[in-house]
């Protein structure tokens, strides 16, 4: 029932993801995705990612984090206050970034069996602070147009003052791994003889419910089509 | 749009989480839930936790894998091969666990007021492997009933051969936190007053689709209550 237990890319032609010990090494190998084109769909549709930075623990634990994030072409941003533990301790240091999206739990005939159906991509890198004013304008752009479509040009855009608190890292997206597993369950011949026990596939789907309005919103403002048709 | 940037817990009477460095310092400290129900309710609604260990890279960047669990009283198991590099790397090591939910999203009248509702658990500890055949057996079952409640009952439990293959790693849910945001935008008053913009809140709902049989089961099977009532 384990998820990606590790990611391992293998090579896969011109848009095939980095391999590096960091990546390589694992089991259940015929679970990779190793074409760039599988990492962007498992970006585009995930609303969070988990971020890990060593930290400062003395007993050695890693710090993991939920964050939006954005992309553009072959960088991810990640963004959040100046004074946010996880970015300080991230700024500059290498990073583990993971993105998971459970499709299904895969109901087997032996609960060894047991599994989920699932997408995870898997980014290693140096996390860059981003300083120069004009790609932190995109970087934003990018972060709130992946989470909230249609929004940097609906609401009111970041001031100086907004734009100073906010601090802005970038992970490469080169040094990558995607793993997914798919399908019905995949069980020993045994178990399949055995009579009377069901196995299959429950999808787990993610969905938008109604708009909310904000209860200081006038009730003659519609709800645009950026979030209506989401 | 951060989400928890921090995780911060403060005294909160018997059910309290404990207060560690780790867990203590951070941002947006009125988005805490310091009670250990609050705590659960994270764990029993999220299908997946994110296991950050240290590992061994050079580089310094941690391991961070997504993975099933369960839990029994005040501790966390998880799961997967005795080969699993992130098991290997867990077993005996302080590590962090986060758990997330994401609720909604909030278009807010700016920008940078634009967030996300959601609640997220983080566990820190050291992970320790189960090596007495008996909580090794109830933590499967845990992790089984936790993840597609009603199999451990329906499906044939794990023999011997299968348990050995199955390393169990335990965490105590003593050092904890829980972070969580909900409810509309909050927006600067000069922002509210600007005509014309929408502001709310977009849920985001989890749910199950109809179960996809397995094509090798025979017709005749029916759907078992767990699955069909899920």
């Amino acid at each position: 029932m384990a998820l990606s237990e590790c990611h391992s890319p293998t090579d896969h032609g011109d848009m095939e993801l980095s391999t590096t010990p960091r990546t390589q090494l694992g089991r259940h190998s015929e679970r990779t995705r190793a074409d760039r084109a599988e990492l962007y769909r498992v970006l585009d549709e995930a609303l969070i990612c988990h971020l890990g930075v060593a930290g400062d623990d003395p007993a050695g634990a890693p710090m993991v984090l939920p964050t939006c994030f954005g992309y553009l072409e072959d960088t991810l941003y990640l963004h959040g206050s100046t004074g946010a533990r996880s970015l300080r301790g991230g700024s500059g240091a290498e990073v583990c970034i993971t993105v998971s999206l459970v499709d299904g739990l895969v109901y087997s005939r032996s609960v060894f069996s047991h599994s989920a159906n699932f997408r995870s991509a898997v980014i290693y890198g140096a996390a860059r602070p981003v300083t120069d004013p004009e790609e932190k304008l995109l970087a934003l752009e990018a972060i709130v147009e992946h989470t909230t479509p249609g929004s940097w040009n609906h609401a009111r855009r970041p001031n100086r003052k907004e734009l100073a608190a906010t601090a802005v890292l970038a992970v490469r997206l080169t040094e990558a791994s995607v793993k997914a597993r798919g399908g019905p369950p995949v069980d020993q011949d045994t178990d399949v003889a055995t009579a009377g026990v069901w196995a299959g596939v429950l999808p787990v789907n993610t969905s938008y419910g109604p708009p909310r309005p904000c209860p200081l919103l006038p009730a003659d403002v519609p709800v645009p089509a950026h979030v209506r048709d989401r």
